[in-house]
């Protein structure tokens, strides 16, 4: 199995840009990809994948070619769609296309574009990626099933709602840094715990925005990665697991299995485990799902999450800073883009790339993307030049 | 870069199921894959790839994990939509985990449930794939496209209507021989031409129809083909390549050039040229696209398509046989079950599965999967046992 290598990234800011388009977005995070990566061009992609949800429908069939080709790309492109881990498995799907030999680089990115809805339709299309006739039809939105696990969080550990907000103030925090962060403010605990409820007991602070965004990542062979001018950095591991659509069908609600499983191929393929791990962006689509992230992927036993926000070892000065880039709390989520974005501020952090939020030392990255309320998870482990 | 095989497939009919979920479809596929494969069964699928444009919007995100956990598949399974390209591209995606290293079993299937829509409702639902901004919202449907080449055809080449209907009495009479066909019934040439009207100048019987059903394949290693009971051909090559999603954007209207580089692509992979193919399903979403599938495949030169037609030369008793099955005019067009439908039916033909409409001596197949009007296409080369 030949090796791997992200030799670029780049991303546009995400957030709200009710003048862009899907098509200019996408081919704005390519050009910015492939800008840092000087050596190589449009022409040097051998294959191209593309995750997006479709949120709006603006192009749901061939959505994938449709953006590749207004960013100059004419590589055979293949869209992935698994909610909101759609790029994640994108990525994952460039490193297949690379280990395989069947491509030399490949372009991994995602987009989407959702701020221009109303409510109504907003909450349509993230609803979509529910368990339909059980779930969503009867009303359950995410909000509501990320709520369900907080609940049966609180009960089952010495946890409190305060804990939640912990994750949502750093993640504000870090986002403050990010250039590119949706909301890049800063928030108190007690802004956060004192917001409007959403789903009880989440309010509006443990809960991620709905954005616009792209981000790309060019994945190349280890031939390539040393002939060319880049900061490469290797896919040590990659790994993926599915799990029932409908969270009512699982056996528990206090872990995303697929994240643990997910986590668990990762480790293997790279012959590591989570104590490895330097930096980690982890997937904070609703605030209790970072604590549950924090446990799936090994990083603390179970129950202990709280305690690591509380003692401050994941804030971006601690022994294992998540979420540097602001998370989908505050960098945004732009559905299609996430799992991309998420590998995009690997790569800058793991070759010196990441300007004012640099973390320093860190020489293995996690990226963790979460497809729905867990019906998908990926798992990416990247490992920097020593 | 490691062998791939095709050591099981399966399908259900396509037609019209008003009564079956895609969920039901896509497990009984499933099912029906693995049964031929006799000694491999559903935990030792490592990966999965899942074809679907999502038809009806019944489970839009997370569409693959929802059918895979039906099928009581429990491996990381990514959704894969390329317009009516989906599931060839599925298949691709399959060859290239086996061939990373990454899965020794890797199942690729799709489906589509489109019959229960409301004529306006499919009709917006096969639109989605159109370049939407001046095609779709300008009133272009695929019928419409097609029949711009259909003209450029006629204009170009010593072609008549009539070619165009010889591939639709050919593919009828195969479709007739197969059990699994949506429109197993024969024409003549006088009904295709005579027909109805849809898009001047094709017929009723120039379009393919809209279809239920799904199809699953069982792509696996070298070292699992040898070890285990089941029928494996190999995955010789497999090209995909690109275009402008829009007709209008593009310098032919007699070709699909997309058609043309995957073919290429897969010839190179494979290593033999149009010459030394035995069997062929193609792209016949309407009757001209068959007739430039056989150019753009290498099948002939550039307006011979005609000629090949009218002396018989791709009957199913023809010196190259080519939609054996009935094609999608007559065996039909579930959008996300048709391209790895196609593998389904080469690899009966190529391992002497495929009964009544068997037919002898054929050992290189070529399946050719086209999305959109040509905005992506697929070719696939499997090779059986000398």
């Amino acid at each position: 199995m030949r090796d791997a290598y992200v030799v670029g990234a780049g991303q546009t800011a995400f957030g709200a840009f009710p003048e862009a388009s899907y098509r200019s977005l996408f081919a704005t995070a390519v050009d910015r990809a492939l800008a840092s990566a000087p050596d190589l061009d449009a022409d040097d992609i051998d294959e191209a994948v593309v995750g997006t949800l479709g949120v709006g429908g603006r192009q749901l069939g061939l959505s994938g070619p449709a953006v590749t080709e207004h960013a100059g790309v004419s590589a055979p492109t293949t869209r992935v769609e698994n909610a909101c881990a759609a790029s994640g498995y994108a990525v994952r799907n460039a490193v297949q296309a690379v280990k395989s030999g069947m491509a030399d680089v490949a372009l991994a990115g995602g987009f989407e574009v959702m701020t221009d809805l109303s409510g109504d339709a907003a909450k349509y299309w993230l609803g979509v990626s529910g368990e339909t006739e059980w779930e969503r039809l009867t009303g359950a939105t995410f909000a509501g099933t990320y709520a369900q696990m907080a609940s049966a969080y609180l009960d089952a550990h010495d946890a409190t709602v305060e804990d939640f907000s912990r994750a949502a103030v750093k993640n504000h925090a870090n986002g403050a840094r990010n250039p590119h962060a949706h909301l890049g403010f800063e928030c108190s605990l007690a802004d956060a715990t004192g917001a409007a409820t959403v789903a009880d007991p989440l309010t509006l602070y443990h809960c991620c925005p709905t954005s616009d965004g792209a981000a790309a990542v060019v994945v190349a062979s280890g031939e390539v990665a040393e002939s060319v001018d880049a900061d490469a950095v290797r896919v040590a591991g990659v790994g993926a697991a599915g799990d029932r659509v409908g969270l009512f069908e699982r056996d528990t609600y206090t872990s995303i299995p697929a994240s643990r499983d997910a986590a668990d191929a990762a480790y293997e393929m790279a012959g590591i485990g989570p104590g490895d791990v330097d930096i980690a962006e982890v997937h904070d689509c609703f605030a209790v799902a970072e604590l549950l992230a924090y446990e799936d992927l090994g990083f603390c036993e179970r129950g202990e999450a709280p305690g690591l926000l509380r003692e401050g070892a994941t804030d971006r000065d601690g022994r294992l800073p998540v979420n540097v880039s602001g998370g989908l709390k505050a960098k945004g989520h732009p559905i299609g883009a996430t799992g991309a974005g998420q590998v995009v501020e690997l790569w800058k952090q793991l070759t010196g790339n990441a300007g004012d939020r640099q973390v320093e030392g860190v020489e293995v990255g996690l990226a963790h993307n979460v497809g729905g309320s867990g019906g998908a998870a990926v798992v990416t482990v990247l490992e920097g030049q020593r």
